[in-house]
């Protein structure tokens, strides 16, 4: 696809320094976190806005295609190189924090910025950037915004999505395009930023991203609620959500995974617990504190809560936390491969999802952990399985896309955060008619007719 | 465009006692609040979305136009048939809430449900949706969505498009389509939702409406501060924007609006001032509203407010409210004819905006009364003339371009809430570059190849 004279013309743009296309690079850019590897031919590391547009702009003339890549840390291998040719990375250059707008609350950084470098430098001026995806420590804003990224915090204070106002980016012709303002309201033209952001690098080339940021609450406290059985506590999430106050956080650990956890860390974890919440609330004041964890340990109870532990200072909520946190690894115990998904669904079908997907388990004899973000509905579902076995591999995936169909008959969606990429895109169908798919098909030849830009995403 | 056959294509889908084509009817569909007039050749009411469907299929192969229709409330045009064709008409059978579903907070519309009828169904049952645009009591959901109207509340609540989770629509050529969820994440798929909201009609025609609903705040408080001039109120905003409390709304009446509703209605308000800010704080507990009025007392106080008045009461706070209220009607007084814009910038450049509004109408010898939602940055801008007088009218027109291209040099918008519809469709190459206009013209022959839905609007 690529030779040396398209090879020569990328080092006339960017200068030689900034393109690779030798065996180590091609190794080195071919994986993200699905662990599945496609090489690129070569390896494109722009400094700015113009080299982007210059890239796109050849690239577009000769088909060649383009993959965005931030640190690659994406679930579903939306930064990988699928069809070959160039993977462009934005962490080298661009990755600056271009403004901290205290006056107006707004942050303006380049695509490479990494999402905890920026809470970092908010958080030093009293502000705060809530979205908080379990890759926070290197995971860039870029990838964010392609994937909209979720996070812990998300039942109060929402995803990536609500934190974009204003978008720049370069599309397929070398085009620059600005999109959204510093403003809240802002209803000229079509809502470009809006259709760029989850859109997997399939549409534009994302160079600069305006941010909302707030007040930095100073207050916050953690609560634990140990619970009979995973119906009571998915009881216990919704009706809390719709009392009247929202928990930063509201996580939930099944059963499996406390045992996981337990028998990794020997913690004192109550193995004998259906399942276990996890609960920050936080604001300015005291009472405003005090008021919210007494409606959600008053909720909690009445929904069959055996034992509600408030914690009293950081080191306490830290201990609360420890086994939500170490729930991704503990659960290895139960298998070397991990099929994971994060399917999403309306809250008050959460018990409902958990009663199908234990069936599920039950009847495909597969062990099936689940743990996550219930307070959104977002439910992070692992099928565990031998990896070394090619049947237990393939019962595997027959498990997944029936959680899959149950979770679509919910009214849930196939991907809360982590995106489509390659790994949900077999799975599209099951979620959109072919007149949806149609339409997204119709959207993507509107921004790159030549299918360029990331090929092969999101079934497209 | 229109002839007897397709008259009666219409009627065998949607039934004879839904087509209109008289004169009576044509002219009642002909206006919106622009007061501009374009009749129809027919009106149609359809009952459901497969009506929407059929209607689209047909006037897709027949290239006959069609512009969807709420309350025609609009200020831009948006509504308004200005290449002739037919009015889809949603407010008719198209009008029911269709669920409110507490547990997971959450309302489905369909799209000619009022504001005010969704808001009190709600409230009803201790929940709330808070965009309350000044048209409430008479827009509907699907105009506020295709124009993402603002409101009071967007400087802490935001605007339309944080509370749609999903939209089913229809396209032109009668393909339905389902978008969003009844999830807070949902990341399969292109954002078809967030393109639909505020895309005035022109790409599909919205069926049904999910929008998010929040826990109603159990307490709220007016105050307001009187300041010796715009420019120490416009610090006021934004500082107070700053300061980590969010009011609820933060409006601004300068000294024009201030004398206007004086003269009108005696209220003894303070002539002699620069300017008012009237503000609204709201929570659950008593400490949460005596701790925002502290701060927003503290702010404005440190930035010259003369006096800070909290109301005691419901009455005190309609006292306080009263100005705001009446500021639109009291300003006539200026001049017959209100050419009014709903200019947006970054808060902290509004003393700027503020002064340069203030040097636009003294060099052009209009009067400019402004006032609005200064919290967001939002300021509605009336430029008064005497309608009468072809000459003043054009020295108005002359003054809000002026205004326009001042907005988008200090980074603002040209419209916050009411659109681009007609009205601003000649202005639009202020805000865009050609690139832009070309990704929009993209976007929507993709949804639309044949140019029928709501065409010449947003200069498209």
């Amino acid at each position: 696809m690529i030779d040396a004279k398209h090879i020569e013309a990328l080092k006339t743009f960017v200068g030689n320094e900034n393109v690779y296309h030798d065996k180590a690079h091609m190794i080195a850019y071919s994986y993200d976190a699905t662990r599945e590897r496609y090489e690129p031919d070569a390896v494109v590391f722009p400094r700015d806005e113009a080299d982007v547009s210059a890239i796109l702009r050849y690239c577009n003339e000769h088909r060649i295609s383009i993959v965005p890549r931030g640190a690659g840390s994406g679930f579903t291998g939306g930064a990988l190189p699928a069809k070959g040719g160039i993977v462009l990375a934005l962490e080298k250059h661009m990755n600056k924090i271009l403004e901290i707008d205290m006056d107006n609350m707004v942050a303006v950084v380049q695509p490479g910025v990494i999402n905890m470098d920026l809470q970092k430098a908010v958080e030093a001026k009293g502000l705060f950037y809530p979205p908080d995806p379990a890759s926070q420590e290197y995971s860039t804003i870029g990838g964010n915004v392609s994937e909209n990224a979720g996070g812990m915090r998300a039942a109060k204070y929402g995803i990536t999505k609500d934190y974009v106002m204003a978008i720049r980016a370069v599309r397929p012709g070398g085009d620059i395009i600005r999109a959204g303002k510093k403003t809240i309201k802002d209803v000229a033209g079509y809502n470009i930023a809006g259709i760029l952001i989850a859109s997997e690098g399939t549409l534009a080339v994302i160079t600069e991203i305006t941010l909302k940021l707030i007040a930095k609450p100073k207050l916050k406290k953690t609560a634990m609620g140990i619970f009979p059985s995973v119906e009571r506590a998915m009881e216990a999430v919704y009706k809390t959500m719709a009392s009247g106050v929202t928990p930063v956080a509201m996580e939930f650990l099944d059963n499996l995974t406390i045992r996981a956890v337990e028998e990794k860390f020997h913690k004192g974890l109550p193995t004998e617990a259906g399942a276990i919440l996890i609960t920050d609330v936080d604001g300015n004041l005291p009472e405003e504190i005090d008021y919210q964890m007494e409606v959600i340990e008053r909720v909690f109870m009445e929904n069959g809560c055996m034992e509600f532990k408030k914690a009293r200072n950081e080191e306490e909520s830290a201990d609360l936390w420890f086994a939500r946190r170490n729930a991704s690894q503990s659960i290895t115990i139960y298998g070397s491969k991990k099929i994971n998904e994060d399917i999403t669904v309306p809250r008050s079908v959460l018990p409902e999802l958990l009663r199908r997907i234990d069936d599920v388990a039950l009847r495909y004899k597969v062990k099936v952990p689940c743990f996550g973000h219930t307070g959104d509905g977002n439910v992070h579902t692992n099928v565990m399985v031998d990896g070394s076995d090619p049947k237990q591999l393939e019962i595997g995936h027959k498990a997944i896309e029936e959680i899959f169909r149950i979770t679509v008959e919910l009214g849930g969606t196939l991907s809360g955060e982590h995106g489509i990429g390659l790994s949900k895109a077999p799975f599209m169908h099951l979620a959109f008619t072919e007149e949806e798919m149609n339409l997204f098909r119709d959207i993507k030849r509107a921004f790159d007719p030549n299918n360029i830009l990331n090929p092969g995403k999101m079934a497209l």
